[in-house]
């Protein structure tokens, strides 16, 4: 096990609330960015955990797109709560587990005592590129910012186990092909401008995800030499609808997992923590749980984290 | 000590040298991409350290800058090596130090029996946003790919110490504004265009980086316990013309760091894996050498590892 605690967490969702049908989902306002939103959440973050930036010797960006192509998030999310400070910061990057993966490696960090108190910042823009003519991603994201404060533990607290796989057969199922390196904004035209819209092709992701997941899943617990029933609570990926498929394929029972699809929608990098967030504050989760973070991501990506609280 | 081996390295320059003066830079050809370019150094490094791509258990793309929005460059990379496969894949980015970073990571998880033989591809595509009206940047970086095998050591070899700090008062000293989450493709216009380009204030960042470099290197060699004396050779970011300025600002002989801005240029996130992979092949740098690999990245960020080869 590596030592690791939750100190304190916070999240922000953006200040336009719309509808589709019965599902709410929340967008940008009028000039407003997620680097607005993650420094509201960074605030609530620090003062659940009943510290101040100073206390943190880490920043993690755990998102899923870049704001800028240079510098890193991180750093930029530095630049709004540690101006002045000389904290480190660093992006870590598997698409919609992002912050599944911070985790993970900010366990490492902690368990060998390189930095104490680590600042984990997700959340992306959805709405800067979502394509109106595909109505199934259009009416699916929000855009959301979620703040963790992790640490060394000073209880039984900790990452049990941890792993990761890709599947590239899957790496154009969920793309935004447009706008950086491979295809610049310089060559954006009326004509081209379908690749610069978020793209997923749904039914590819699914069937993809409903095909490797069980095996992961069964081989993660293997060698974590546990099973379902020592995880008290499942904090998956809020990915779409379907998570009401995918859970039961893979043996897993509707009330030992979080689905908050209806009332948020997939929050990109921010689903996880929001959803973790949320349980913690309400208790659902409480010290001593055994909690499993799952969720696939963009490239085809499925990461988890076995947490006690 | 962090256990850590280097097993094999690969570089490929993109195809279109260019002179500006005196100094040369490589730029990609028509229809070449950076993912071409790792794909070669990728097979180079494999081929280097006597593997085959079925050895490798992670994949990390260690590069400061996106090639698209969605997915993370490391499983556009594990579609050209690795499709089929289920390597994990993800990205570390601390921008231009982003190798220095994931060299970093890379040993938490192969001392702690995570991952055995993890490949680290660094590199950008400069030329896609570089500014011809910014003749300072223009004139300076090289499109370039590198990859490293690193994994579990069975010598004395790893990393001794590690450090890094982030001052984001100059966050935007060296920045592309636009082209992602917060001034998306679809506001390019004539009027924001200079907004989509690469914007390096040449002098701000030289200033900032010779206030703050020397006490990290002072306090990081007093954390390491260690003297400049004990480093045998030093990789630095090969950032400007101005290396020359900086290193004996921080005490360091010019015999003693490899200088190749002139003939290579600033090749970003790929220009402290580049010399360090000839240094090697070359001899420069032999078993059982203490190497600092040392730079600054937009953020502003420094990053170093001083490693045992």
């Amino acid at each position: 096990m590596r030592n690791l605690k939750i100190y304190g967490c916070g999240s922000t969702l953006a200040s336009t609330k719309i509808m589709f049908g019965d599902q709410t989902r929340y967008r940008l306002g009028d000039g407003q960015t997620i680097l607005d939103l993650a420094e509201v959440a960074i605030k609530k973050a620090l003062e659940d955990a009943g510290m101040k930036m100073s206390d943190i010797d880490c920043i993690i960006g755990g998102m899923a797109t870049p704001l800028q192509a240079i510098p890193c998030n991180a750093a930029l999310i530095h630049e709004r709560v540690a101006l002045g400070m000389d904290i480190p910061a660093m992006d870590i990057n598997t698409t919609c587990t992002s912050f599944v993966t911070a985790l993970d490696m900010a366990a490492y960090m902690t368990d060998c005592g390189r930095y104490s108190r680590i600042l984990i910042v997700s959340g992306d823009t959805a709405s800067a590129a979502l394509n109106p003519n595909q109505r199934e991603s259009y009416e699916l994201f929000s855009d959301v910012a979620t703040a963790f404060i992790v640490g060394k533990s000073d209880t039984d607290s900790g990452v049990l186990f941890a792993a990761q796989k890709t599947w590239s057969e899957g790496a154009h199922d969920t793309e935004i092909r447009g706008g950086c390196g491979l295809l610049s904004a310089f060559k954006f035209s009326e004509e081209n401008k379908e690749d610069y819209y978020f793209d997923m092709k749904g039914i590819k992701v699914l069937k993809l995800s409903a095909y490797k997941l069980p095996g992961f899943l069964k081989e993660s617990l293997e060698k974590a030499e546990m099973s379902l029933d020592d995880i008290d609570i499942i904090v998956p990926h809020q990915a779409s609808k379907a998570l009401d498929m995918i859970m039961p394929r893979l043996g897993i029972d509707k009330s030992k997992y979080i689905n908050r699809v209806k009332e948020l929608g997939n929050m990109i990098s921010a689903s996880i923590p929001y959803a973790l967030c949320d349980a913690i504050h309400d208790g659902q989760i409480v010290r001593g749980n055994t909690v499993m973070l799952i969720g696939t991501a963009a490239g085809l990506t499925s990461s988890m984290v076995i947490l006690k609280y």
